[in-house]
């Protein structure tokens, strides 16, 4: 990863703009804003009253756990190709 | 999931109570939680001048890019699998 050059990226999330640094491609920094940013709006439109710091907080919340669950599902695949591998 | 009971578990994140509902065990809501925490409290560590609204923001676009991640891991493998499985 040493030989990436890091990009500036910026994107707009829920009505404010940021500006994302890192070595993945432009095209794919403005996809996972885009994913925020709906998530954001989901999560805002049942919880109303919720101020925008709390639903990006939520928003984390869920990413994280959807993270996890993909992170065991990739335990449990390796595992099964170990087994099959013998 | 019918069947499983909703549960409202209370969790601190960044210094602010959340209250979330789900059919997750508790133990595990507060494990993400911690997560959430953890992340934010590093990613502040970077940007001091950032409210805690962005550091909430930023962190969950890095949930959504780790969660995809491993989306695409989970891809790979089980296409390994079903290439193997013949």
């Amino acid at each position: 990863m040493a030989d990436k050059k890091k990009a500036r990226v910026t994107v707009d999330i829920y009505g404010q703009t940021y500006t994302v640094v890192g070595t993945e491609p432009s095209s794919h920094v403005r996809y996972v804003a885009s994913l925020v940013d709906e998530k954001m709006r989901e999560i805002s439109k049942h919880n109303r009253h919720l101020d925008s710091k709390r639903i990006a907080v939520l928003t984390a919340v869920n990413s994280v756990n959807e993270y996890l669950k993909m992170r065991d599902k990739v335990k449990e695949l390796e595992e099964e190709l170990k087994n099959l591998k013998g």
